[in-house]
Formats: C-alpha cells, sequence, structure tokens
C-alpha cells in the first residue's frame, strides 16, 4: 500500500470534517512557546501549519521573536513600585490589560468552538477586547454566545464591490463593533510554502465573507479567497470606511512612517503595526525593529497598536516602551484554544497578565504610564 | 571488493557518457532551495557538484544568500495597487520581466537537452533573454533549434589567440547575438574543493571554444580550459569587443566602482555585477553587498545586470530597488532544467514571475520603476 | 507502572529529606563550565534546575557570558611582569585577592554542609569574603563554624516589618557583619520555567527570615517567600539600613548609571552591578554590557562590585578592566561545594586565583591596579 | 577490566616512546582544515591535542579563523593580470614567497623525523625561510641535516639566566641563524585545558634549551618548563638580544600600537603579530583583528611578520592588504609533517604558493607590492 502524501492526508481530513480539538479545559502557561510545541501534537497538521507557519523562508516570522533580543529591559530597582497597575484605555473604553486579541482568520482551524471559544475565554477574563476577523469561521451570533456583550473590533477584509462592504459593516455595527479594522497588508496571501506544500484549504466556510466568495467551499483556498476580495486598497478606503461607519479606524499592517502618515491623513483614528505575524511580505523586518520610527513620526496623534511577535509579557512591555499604545496577542490564544477551549484562552489571557506584572515589578514601572516613559538598551 | 572512489565513480560516470537526466515534464515551484535538494537526487554526483559548488570555504557562496537578510523590503499599505506590471526594457529591447537568462556553462551536466533544453523553456516563457555562454556544450545551432527567434546576448571566454576571438564573434553575431558579456572575473578557475575531490571533467566537449582548447575531452578539467584561455583581460578587451563587434557590451564580473567606472570608460554599454556565483575568488563579499555603491557611482549612465544569490521574487526585488535594471538568474534554471527539461526551465521563470508580482503587490509597488524607488530597511 | 512527572520525582525528593551530596574532598578544576556538567550529575535534578537556571528563555543568562567576548584582552608583552599581585582591599579590609563570594540562597540544595560548607572552604582559601544570604539554609551560628574569624558581608531580603529588619540586622551585626548588602533587584521571583515545571519548593527552612516566612516548610515555594518579602523597595530603605545598622550599605542589583546614583544619594558606601545571575528579569543586558556606563558614572565614589557571568579568570580582569573593584563569584562556587564541600569550594578559589594570575602575567599587569588601566578591544 | 583514561593512555605512549608517524610521502592539499581532520587520525592522541589546541574557551583560536570573514576581498576585475608574482625579500633576503615557517615547538609530536623534517621540506620547497624553535625537539645539527644552507631565523625562549641567554644565542648564530625572535608573549603557558585533561607532558627532550631545564624528562610539563624559563621580559630584552646578537630582532606576540611602538624603540628590527595560534592569553581578539592598527602606527619603520591563522592563500593575501609584509604558517605545516613528513611539508607550502598565487590572478593583483595597495572591503 502506498504511503499518503500530506495533501492526501489533509483532503482526507477536510472530507472527514477536519477534527479539530473539542476539549474545555484550563491549561498550565508555564511560557507560550511550549504552547506552540503541544499544539502541534493535537491540531490536524494542515491547521496547525496554516496557524504557525509563514511566508517565504519565515525569515520575517524569525524575525519578530529575534528583534525582541536586540532591546533589553533594565531592571530599575529602589523604585517603590507594588503592586503595578496594567489598567489602560482606548478610546473612551477602559481595559484591565493593554493587550488584546488580534484579528485572526478560522479558529476553527484550532478548535470546534471555532471564534465563540476565543470569545467564551476573553469575556471570562474580562476588561480586555475580541477583534473578529471578517474571514471568521464563526457567525456574529455564534460568536456573540461566547463574547457577550464585551468589547470588540471588527477586521474588515474588503470585498472589490463596496455595496457589500456597506452590508458588511452595517452588520458589524449592528453586533456592536466600536472600531473597524483595515487590514491593509493583505491584499493577496503570502507565499505560504508550508500550505502550498500541503495544499491547504479551510476546511469550513466563512459565514461572514460568503457573500462575495465564489463557489463555496471548493474555493476555500487562500489564493482564491484572496483573488475575491480587493487589491487596490487606498487612502479612499481609510476615508471610506470612516465615513460609512462613523467608528474609529485602524489601518492594520503599517510598517513605515510615511504609511502611518497617510493614515492618520486620510482620516484613520489609530495606526496598527504588524507585518500579519510574517505571513504576509517575507523578506520584511521583524514588526518591533519597525516600531520605534512610526511612534516617532506620530508623536500621539493617534494610538498605537502593535501585534507580530509577542510571547511574554517581556515583549508586551517592549512593545509599549517603544511606542506603542496597546499591543494584539494572536497565535498564543489560538493555540490556548486548541489545548483548553475558552478555558486555555482564558488562561493564556491570565498568563500574559500575570507575566506582565511581574515584568513591571522588576523593571520598577508601577503604571502603563511608566512603561511609555522607560528606557531600553541596545543590545549588540 | 574495494569501494570505489568518489573519482573513481565520476570516471565511470565520463566514460559511459555521463548519465544526465532525460525527462521532460512541468515541476511545480514551491521554492527554487526545494529544486535543488531534488535536482541533487537526479544528477549524477560529479555534475551536480560542479552546478551547486562554488570556491574555497564557499564563504562568498553563502554571502550571496545571506545578504539579501541584512536589507528588509517595506510593505507599503495603502498603495492602490493591483496587477503589478513587471515589463521593462534594456538596449530597446522590451522585456516580460525584469529577469534574465544568467550565462551558465555546460547545461548537459543538468540534463541531455544541454543548452537546448534551456533555450526552449525560456522561448515558451517569453519575453526575456538567453545568455549563451562560449562554454556551452551545445553548439549556436543546437541552441537555435529551443530558442528559435528569442533574445539572446553571447558571453564570451576570450581566447589567447584574437583571431580566434574574431571568429568565435563572428559565429556570435551571425547566430544573432544583440550583446556581448565579457567574462572578465574568470581568468582561471576559483578553487572549487569539490571539484577537485571529485578530480571533476567536463565529460562532454565544448563546441564554440573547441578551435582553441587543444587535446580534446582528455583535456577537458577545469584547470586545462581556463589556462588556454586568456589571462590579461584588460580594458583593451572591452575596446575591442566593441569596435570588433559593433555590439553593447557588458562587462561581468564587477564587484567595485572603480571597476565599473573603468569598463564604462572603456566603452562598456552595461555592467554586469557578478561574482560568478561565488565560483571565483572566495572571501570576496557578497554580490548583493556590493551593488548599491557601484549603482551609486554608475549613476544610471549605462544598465546594471545583476546576479548571485537570485532565488525568490524577494531577491529581484531587493536588487532592483538597490540600482539594478536586470537581474540574472542561474542555478535555479539548471534545476529546473535537470527536474524537468525545457518544461522545468519554465515553470522556474514562471515562477520567478509570480513570485516577484506578489512581492510587487505586498510591497505596494506598480511598476519596475516603483521598485527603483522603494526604501529598503537595515536589519541589523 | 506510569512514569513519574519530574514534579513527582521533586516531590519524593523532599519528602525524603532531599539527598544533596556529603561528600568532601578536592577538585581537579580545569574550568568551571566543567564543574556545572559534574554537578548536574550529583545534585538531584530540582536543585540543580534552580541553581543553575535562570528566568524566562535565560536570554539574559547566556548574554552573560556571551557579552564577555564582545570585548577583547589585550595581550602586552615587554611589560616586565612577575609574579602578579592580586591583592586589594575594600573599606578597609585587605584582600588577598579581588574576588569574593556573591550571596546564594539555600546552599543546602548543592551540599549538605550548606553555607557551613561554603564558608570553610572560604575560610581555608582566606583572604576573601563570605556573603551570607537571608535566604540561607544555615544559621548564623552553623556557618560561623565553618567561616570562623573570616570576613562576611550580610545580604538582606527585606521584610515588610521593620521590626523584623531591626532584630535581623542586629544578628547579622553580632555575627560580625562588615557591610550589608540591599537585595533591590529580587522584590519577586523571576519567571523561573525550569522551577515551574518541576514545581520546585526548598526542602529545607530558612532560619534568618523564618520570623516572616508564614507557614514553615509547606509555604517554602518561590513566590511565596517573595511574596511575603518586601516589594516596595526604596532610597529610604538605603538610608534605613545604612542609619540602623551603622555599616557600609551595598544596594545590589544595579544595571543602570541612574540607579547607581540614586543609591550614591540615599547614602549606599557601594555599588554592586548584578543581574542576579539572570534569575530575575530576563530580557535585561548581560550584566558586563552594563558595568561600563555605570563605572562611567559613578567616577569612583563608590566602589563597585560586580557579578553575574565569571566563569574564568579573564572574566574577572574583563569586570576589573571596565570598572569594577571587586568581582563576585556565585555557581561556580556552589559547583565546587556540591563536588567537594568545602575542599571543592576552596578547589574553586584557588582555581580563580590561578587562573587570574596567568591572565595577569599574559595581559602584561602586574597590579590590580594595572588592570584599572588596561585597555580592552572592542569585537565585533 | 577499567577502561583507560586519557591521561593513562598518553602516560603509555610516552613510556612506549610516544609512536609519531615516520611515512614519507607527497600529499594531496585541497585545503588545510581536511589536513588537520586527516591529522587527527595518525597523530597520537596527547600530541595532536597540543598541537591543534589552544588555550581557555578556544575563543581566540576560533577568533583567528572567524576574523577572516569580517573583511572581503575585492575581486579587480580588467587588471590586464597573468602569472602572479610572489617574490618579496627581508632584511636583504630574496624570497621566491611572502610566507614562511613560523617557529613552533616539538615537531616530534607530529612526525619522528622532527624538525628535520620540517627542515627538509622547506628546503626543497626552497626560497622561505625556516623559524627554529627553541623549545625544537632536535638539536641545531639535526635540523641542519633537512635544512641545508637554507634560511633560518632562531626563536628564543629566554632563560631566566642571561649567560645561558648568550651561550644559546652563539649557538644559534654559528647554526647560520640571521634574525632571532623574541618570544614575547609566552612567559606562561596559556590554560590549555585539553592538555590538562590529557595531563600532557613532551614525550621527548629539548635539546636546545635542556641547559636551563632541570629534570629532565620527568619534567617536561608546560608548567614547568615556563616556569623555568623567564617571565620577566621588557625592552631591556630586545636590546640585550640586539646588541649580543649583532642580528635583526623581531619581538613576536605584539598585539597592540603600543607594544609595536615600544618595541621599535627598544631596537627591534622587525614586529612579528601574533596571538601564538591562540595559545596564550585567551579571550584576546583575533589576531587579524589586531594587525591593521599595529600596521597603522608602524608605518613602514620595520618590516611586519604576522602568524595565527593563515589557512588559506586568500588569508595570506588579505594579512599583506592589511599591512603585513611576511606571513608566517604555523599548525597547517605540522599536519603536512605528520601526514607525508618533509614531502608533506613541501605539498603543504606548494598548495599555499599555488592558492595565493590563483587569489592574486583573481584579485587582480600582479605583484605582492600590489596586495599591500588591494583595498578590502568591510563584512557585516
Amino acid at each position: 500500500m502506498t504511503k499518503k502524501t500530506v495533501a492526501e492526508e489533509i483532503k482526507e481530513e477536510v472530507d472527514a470534517g477536519y477534527n479539530a480539538p473539542s476539549n474545555v479545559n484550563e491549561i498550565e502557561v508555564i511560557n507560550t512557546y511550549e504552547l506552540e510545541e503541544k499544539a502541534r501534537e493535537v491540531v490536524p497538521k494542515g491547521g496547525f501549519d496554516y496557524m504557525s507557519g509563514a511566508s517565504g523562508d519565515e525569515f520575517t516570522l524569525k524575525q519578530n521573536t529575534k528583534a525582541w533580543d536586540k532591546k533589553g529591559i533594565l531592571p530599575r530597582v529602589l523604585a517603590d513600585v507594588e503592586f503595578p497597575e496594567t489598567s489602560t484605555s482606548i478610546f473612551g473604553q477602559d481595559l484591565k490589560v493593554p493587550f488584546i486579541m488580534s484579528p485572526i482568520a478560522a479558529h476553527g482551524l484550532a478548535h470546534q468552538s471555532k471564534e465563540a471559544g476565543t470569545a467564551k475565554g476573553i469575556a471570562e477574563f474580562g476588561g480586555t477586547i475580541m477583534s473578529i476577523s471578517a474571514y471568521s469561521g464563526a457567525s456574529f451570533s455564534e460568536i456573540e454566545e461566547g463574547l457577550k456583550d464585551n468589547n470588540r473590533w471588527f477586521q474588515i477584509y474588503m470585498s472589490k464591490d463596496d455595496e457589500m462592504n456597506k452590508n458588511i459593516i452595517d452588520e458589524a455595527k449592528a453586533d456592536g463593533a466600536t472600531a473597524i479594522i483595515l487590514t491593509a497588508d493583505a491584499t493577496l496571501s503570502g507565499n505560504r510554502d508550508k500550505d502550498d506544500h500541503n495544499k491547504f484549504v479551510y476546511p469550513f466556510g466563512m459565514p461572514i465573507v460568503s457573500r462575495y466568495l465564489k463557489g463555496g467551499a471548493k474555493n476555500m483556498s487562500l489564493n482564491n479567497i484572496y483573488a475575491q476580495s480587493k487589491q487596490k486598497i487606498s487612502v479612499n478606503d481609510v476615508h471610506f470606511l470612516k465615513e460609512y461607519s462613523g467608528l474609529p479606524v485602524f489601518v492594520k499592517g503599517i510598517q513605515t512612517p510615511e504609511d502611518a502618515m497617510a493614515a492618520i491623513g486620510a482620516g484613520a483614528a489609530g495606526i496598527w503595526v504588524s507585518n500579519h505575524g510574517g505571513r504576509q511580505l517575507d523578506g520584511a523586518p521583524g514588526s518591533f525593529e519597525a516600531l520605534e520610527a512610526i511612534s516617532k513620526a506620530v508623536q500621539g496623534r493617534v494610538p498605537i497598536v502593535f501585534d507580530s511577535g509577542i510571547r511574554r509579557g517581556e515583549h508586551i512591555f517592549k512593545a509599549i516602551a517603544s511606542g506603542a499604545d496597546i499591543v494584539g496577542v494572536g497565535r498564543p490564544v489560538l493555540y490556548g484554544l486548541a489545548l483548553g477551549g475558552w478555558k486555555g484562552v482564558q488562561s493564556v489571557f491570565e498568563y500574559f497578565e500575570e507575566d506582565l506584572k511581574r515584568v513591571m515589578q522588576l523593571a520598577g514601572t508601577q503604571t502603563i504610564e511608566d512603561i511609555k516613559h522607560a528606557r531600553l538598551f541596545d543590545i549588540k
């Protein structure tokens, strides 16, 4: 009997309904790197590679974490700190912690509860924000079952047809979104070699954007999905989203001061520094490498959200000390979802909160504002 | 029975006619690094080591690819890009893509169709240029069977005897060459340790230069071939080639601004920045490391072709953003030839086109001219 | 029969009394890296991981030793040196060597003789200083059995209750401490992933601080111990310790010029540059990386003690050449204790003395003062 | 039966007379790294570790070769070069090549022919210089059997007793030495961990210095030998050697401009930049890293010899381009001696000549003087 190829195995997974984990339990989070290794064991290969993989040589993916080691946190002693406070706010919304859920497509790859599971974990943790991706595998109403009345932002992948975009925004607003995140760095898919090897297709539909994805499940490959989305993203789209939604608009995927200023000029209410977790343009710098120059250009005009590479509390600290107001966490949450459903998600959020507080104490910072004034150290 | 040495095995290959692959089929190109690994399995060892290997410690070979990681491409968003255009031109010739075939000796090591196979793949892809090496294992007429009327440039390894050089140029012109490439960096062979171990000799003749290679097949070692070629290459040769051929002359192997200016002063119509794929002077910098300073010196006086280290569309982008007008691809094409004959060659060209377009879209560049104005980011 | 988890194994060790080595013998010290590997074989895993491990990714731990390779010692020849002299002094105390014992908790993890064994090794070596940690597993009187009348400093982990602190200081003074070391960088425990995996608890009590540790042995986890200690360390504590003890006060854990100046302003008699062996704030620079800037700020106002990363005489030399007056050694001594009890400790001190003298001879430095004027070389 | 320790094995080797290779044959030198690996197989372990090993972490040993990769040679094309000329001269002695034999102790570890074998290989190659170490295992007359009338320099390890030094110099002069090399960087042995593990002792005597080594063979450990030599080397020794011998004096082991100038001030006729192959002060920079600053300080007042790390012709080129006049080769010659006796030595010298010529051709340099004016490229 001949050995099946990986692509054949994945096709079988899809045909069999894709067998994501379904257990719900608290997880012990010692660090999030280990979560990735454990998730690898329970998530079907095609899904795991999609979630954890990135584009090209995965240079940018690796740079996202290596970049942290170029800047040291200086422990400040005699700082009179006790019980560090992690609370902050954005757009008038109070947050318990300065980190939120980054938008990620297709949580159902990690767990059968899909985005609803993530949402429930976030709701139980409380005091943060769920970013809902337009490429969610769950519908707004399914997500609401988990999220209850917690804060949510909506990340749009635009259609070529603005009427459809209006339609989607209407739904997101009806669902309670308090901000729109324009995905500006993903007008097509990065060259994800692992997905190409696996001939990866999403094993389920995407209810929010299904109105503009023609052909249904047979068309759920990355290249097809992106091809049916809008490529020609420009400042006009920022303007359109702002005007039509009446909500604050983030431009996500900013890696240069020039784009940050263009986005602000077009009416963006916030800058989202991200390289999409290294999944788009390989050969780009690590996201943290790009942050400082952007922050200097923005000069506090609008808030900055940062993501791509957050794995420890130390990284949240470094990002805020380099100009971020809020930090997005992504893959580690999905790994928590895979390992423990909503309880796993909650465990991951609790881990980041505890780890950040430890770093704040040891660095001698009482508040998030103190972190913003902390000096980092160039490591050669 | 005693185990044969590698040299003995290779001698047997040669005696047996050297058993290069002969199949013709499209190949799936996920990335070109994998092509190298696959080609290793099908090409006889002596030939594969010759093609893939380089000189000395292979420091310069490795530096050719490591150098890409010193410069990041900055993804530019909100750039209003869709369907990036890769067309460009050189010396009045329109090109579909800004990359061409670099001259490489002895394609017959990779595939029985030799240079004719490469030429046919290029012809089928269309809109690019075949560089024909004087050390081709196929004759002009054999190559023409594959190339049809497509663009070609001729790379000369000069004889010590200028009458023979005139003779060769006459033939190349008769064959339709529209430019002459003077190989200035290979007046003798680099110290290729693998070839020395293998006691590598070319398993077939070189019809174009056979008029000045004495001794025939018995003399087909690297050192002998180079010894019978001309060592004393100077600006006089640039002048001679220009005057005699009436064609634009490239000087290939330029790694310094000084040599670029000298070549231009001697009448070169183009500069070819290359370190011969790391095969000549080991301990030289990566070719990409040398490009920027040369481009600044040349200031657009003549076009710059760049090669040595191109493995992804990302690299083509980075080279053009650093001053190259046209990029040459070499080894990846030979691996494609080895794996699929002319169809494999075509697949490799198509891969580069698609991958470059993806990078252009994600980097926010609509045209080749836009790439030239893109800013790279120093990665530490 | 199911395999025991590491945590179960460690629990058994604790229940069984924790089986530390007890043999006493000289050891051959070729280098201290090998001592670590040998100690790994004889110390129970929970204890070894605690001693050798550090926080987070252990980035800072690794940086502590990698940092040495960024600065080269320049061998100075024709320097007319013979029999280099390692004697120095601090606060009027003459020292045979410029290195002392750094404070470390719980030596009993390494050897049944606990701190008394370390103290005896130091006493036999003579002419240096024992730092006694408040988290010692031995009492002052037990330590005195080994230490006899040798120099000692006392490292305090402060209680939230100053009366208890006074009480502890009274005892330390009665015991003969000639300086107080304020632990300013450990107001809670670093995120020590290995200890978390092992569910590490100290297998014995801490007599010096037991007055403020509630719950006894059941409470001997790192987090509990730190939680019961004082977090809000400030310049007031420096002032308090100085005034109450009447002794010179070091502030330990300084990594910035700012903190050094604050400590001096608050009355510190010495600065102790340290990152706690990489055990506290991971993501901090290597301790040696931080030294030079601090030394430049302090400008000799008070002496500087340096620790975190000393493994060879070469490192002692580099630290002194970069501004340290005295160097603390830590883990290597514990490994010596584990491998040979007090004789092992003595062997380690003798090794450092011999190795430092060799470096001094080869670097052309006759005295410690000469080292201070030696020029280091930036290695790229 | 218990397994023997390495130290026991080496003791047996010594007791059995130390079984060095004795075969004499040409060897194929593809590169000298491979020679090291082959020599490892034929030289007794104690001897091989002594020859190939270095001090401490072997950081400086590794840096000696890594340093080459920080500077790239720029291939210069159109340079009109053919048949590069490697001839040069020093102190009026004509040399065929710009490299000579560095002084090394105890060649008998590599081959039974001892220094006489090396000398004969050098004599057969011709046109270079044999440096004879005072720690030679062969006597002057034994060496003369191989060396015939070829050039030789004598490297002195000074005795504490100047009368003995005069006596040795008298003999060296009588033997025909045309320069004296003062070993200034080895007043005691580096901390060679491998030798310590092996409890290495020289398995034979040292006839030249036996007059001041007390105790004979039983005392042939490194530490004992160095202890009986002179430690207090100063400018007085340079003066003494110059005055007494009337010969040009090199100071060997220079790594700083300051020492170079001091040596010249004391009458040195040449500077020998070396870190003793990484065998003395570990933690020092790579020897090549130190060269440029020294050359700039010396400004051609006296010739500079460079060693420590030469493995390829490329390295000879880089050293000369950075200010060396002559380059010393060491370990590779010993490996050649081990593998083929005097014929192996000759093969290694021929390899370096051929490899240097290849580099000169490809770099576009016709003469040694041209190399001195070549520009290197900083590699990041």
